[in-house]
């Protein structure tokens, strides 16, 4: 199985789950998604849901082989802005050693690594002892919304495997890997304002009525401190602090604060109170706005004042925070907030996520009652360095991967996450990308880790 | 000449002058008025500009006959909203006693009446001692960036004349006319940020970075005071009141603030310190937000920080205010309340325009050595009384028509504005209409008012 070839047919099924309108790309994706399972050696069985189907592919075998769960999702953030592609998103390109294309690394190139790393394995071993649950879902980036229904529905087949390995998080570079101990939760909504009940003319009606770009502006502006903590009220309430052994942990991260500035092209870093720019995208609780809109956006100019306008906010949340608490906390500030003369509907977004972190006994190895955890992380940790030529670093991630807590609620699975893109990948924005050789090392370091997983048995 | 029918035609030319994807609208709009001119027995020449050419309809004659200057745009502003429009903005009906359309109100249907006005006229009395110069632009709503070379190429022509009338301002209902004694100026300007050098994804790099979207709303919401007076400094230096007999007329106006609440579809009003609503519009200057928009918009939810945002902003100025002076005050203040992680861009719009106040001599009829603008005066208030059975007010309006007070500085013309459109007419927003009775009438009392100045000489 050809990784570069298999990830260009992958990627050039636009597989956009939030918009109905690439429902052919999302039904591409997922039998491309089939087939590569297929041919690793898996069987596969598609499971219905309400939106978009989730794909798993199993390795039964008797009780007594290691059961991983392996996951990834065929869905991708949208392509726009389309005019700052290089190439065409969803026209995937080799070009200086990486492919280029919306989802190449989140997330089509790192399942893929882990099924070519499985169909190479399996080809050279038969009869390997292990069981595979490998689960491929359409919905991550939309926060998972069908997936609390299906856990429930697959809890005791999941709950009686030994632990998820999965590729969904960052490392710092192409050569230095991160394990992930722990990811930021997320919560959304959209907040809009409605003034007039219909656009009126600037000249003919301004300085009469609240302009509602100006309320949204107001209501937005009061959301941050000059500190740039976050005012809401309560929102800092019971929020944990990293330990110190993962302050030192981030400090082996190969990138100085001036590499980051020059990478994000800003001339200055605006962290939360007490913390590094790299310590406050992993350590901080946020609230961002992701997106805001109202009035004339054409070319040139027309005078209105306009009726509607919105923000899409998402919150990042770190240990200690609560989803539902938060959302209503910034939703009670943002009605509180709101000057009369206009009316404010708060939509509350599906897929809120809590923080996660995983596993305790950090830095190296879990604690706990579970050798096959205990034994994924130690292979994990002797296959990257085998493959990389370098050990890797455990750290906190700054997004989220909703499922992953999700999967821990409900079947007491932890997660070994392997960082498979880089700052340099483009995440959810224009000229994503993945590096071949990453993702040629992955593979072998794939192979490697099943394989130690697999010969250590279940005791 | 039936006022529906030609209308119904001139609009469905959609001549959006902002977007060059409408340039057929603009010729076929062209084209149609000068069909109309002819039509009424003027002469027709296009004058080319270095965007949309301007028209200009001429009746000639002796110097001793009155010589007055018409004016209108064939130009309308855009159509969007597209989906809150009950039928489509171009393809004109009639519904209700009203022509549905965007342009019937502004401004194709209230100059189309001087030109049916004109037909009837002068189909009755061919020999009528009147001069006239019909000019009909294409830039009027993107701020007639063409006129100022235009007017000092027929400064001349135009300084002979006597007089201008025009009907692009309101009146605050069908059948209570307002003639216009003031107009508010007008600047604007475009607003971008600039933060990290491309979009980032929210959760990796979200409480390192200053959002723009964050920095935008703080930047627009530090721009008002909670009394609701522009938070710019200097913005009033020099800012003339009001007379305490433009307060009085401006009583006369046949509209509660509970009727206009209702109309707007608001719960309060928001008018600076010491000013009604109705108040406010007219004789307070402005800074309002025409359009805000960064980050993603579109459905469901993307986790972007972005990396530009913008707001367009317009400021409306009355006497005292300087065109030139705003803009560098709001532009400082701008440049000023930008935080440190982002970078500023402002453009500053063409067309901007100073207040204009008309004639002096208020409240009935100007002063000064001009008999046919007094006549001219005096004349529409006797036609608009005969036509609608009501005399006019004489109010100041809060909307810009800027060639007006270009016309007056370059040739010392002064204008008579009667205003043909009303509230419910929606300018600028979706569902424009125009009263058709209301139009009717307004026909006659041109034909009256012109028929008057005619007789009237020019001593």
């Amino acid at each position: 199985m050809d990784f570069v070839k298999e990830l260009l047919e992958y990627v050039r099924h636009a597989s956009v789950s939030t918009d109905p309108a690439f429902a052919n790309g999302m039904n591409g994706a997922r039998e491309k998604a089939c087939d590569l399972l297929r041919r690793a050696g898996l069987e596969v069985e598609v499971v219905p849901t309400p939106l978009h189907p989730i794909i798993l592919g199993r390795r039964k075998g008797p009780a007594e082989w290691p059961h991983v769960v392996l996951y990834g999702h065929y869905d991708v953030q949208p392509a726009e802005p389309l005019d700052l592609w290089t190439t065409p998103a969803f026209e995937p390109v080799v070009r200086d050693g990486r492919i280029w294309g919306r989802g190449t690394a989140d997330n089509k190139g790192p399942h893929l690594v882990a099924i070519v790393a499985l169909a190479r394995l399996l080809a050279r071993h038969p009869n390997l002892p292990l069981r595979i649950t490998f689960l491929i879902e359409g919905e991550e980036e939309i926060g998972s919304p069908s997936f609390p229904a299906f856990l429930q529905a697959y809890k005791q087949e999941l709950s009686e495997a030994d632990c998820v390995i999965l590729s969904d998080t960052a490392s710092p570079s192409a050569d230095q890997i991160a394990i992930t101990t722990a990811l930021r939760g997320i919560v959304g909504m959209e907040v809009r304002l409605v003034g007039p009940q219909f656009d009126l003319h600037s000249g003919l009606h301004g300085g009469a009525v609240y302009n509602p770009i100006q309320a949204l502006a107001e209501i937005c502006a009061s959301l941050h401190l000059p500190d740039n903590t976050v005012a809401v009220e309560g929102f800092y309430e019971g929020v944990q602090q990293p330990a110190e052994w993962e302050r030192a942990e981030l400090r082996k991260l190969p990138l100085t604060e001036a590499q980051y500035l020059a990478f994000l092209g800003v001339d200055s870093l605006h962290p939360a109170p007490g913390l590094s720019g790299l310590e406050a995208v992993r350590f901080a609780p946020t609230l961002e706005f992701n997106g805001i809109g109202g009035g004339y956006q054409g070319k040139g100019s027309k005078t209105v004042i306009p009726s509607k306008v919105f923000a899409k906010i998402t919150c990042r949340l770190v240990p200690g925070m609560n989803p539902e608490d938060i959302l209503a906390k910034a939703s009670a500030a943002i009605r509180a907030r709101a000057p009369k003369g206009v009316k404010v509907e708060i939509e509350i977004k599906q897929g809120n996520a809590a923080y996660f972190v995983c596993p305790p006994g950090r830095p190296n190895t879990p604690k706990g009652q579970n050798p096959v955890l205990a034994r994924a992380f130690a292979e994990t940790e002797c296959a990257i360095t085998g493959a990389f030529g370098k050990p890797p670093i455990f750290v906190r991630e700054g997004g989220s991967v909703p499922i992953i807590e999700d999967i821990r609620r409900e079947t007491g699975l932890d997660s070994v996450m392997i960082g498979l893109f880089t700052p340099e990948s483009n995440l959810h924005a224009p000229d994503e990308n993945l590096d071949i050789g990453m993702a040629e090392k992955a593979i072998k370091a794939y192979e490697s880790l099943l394989e130690g997983v697999a010969k250590g048995g279940r005791k």
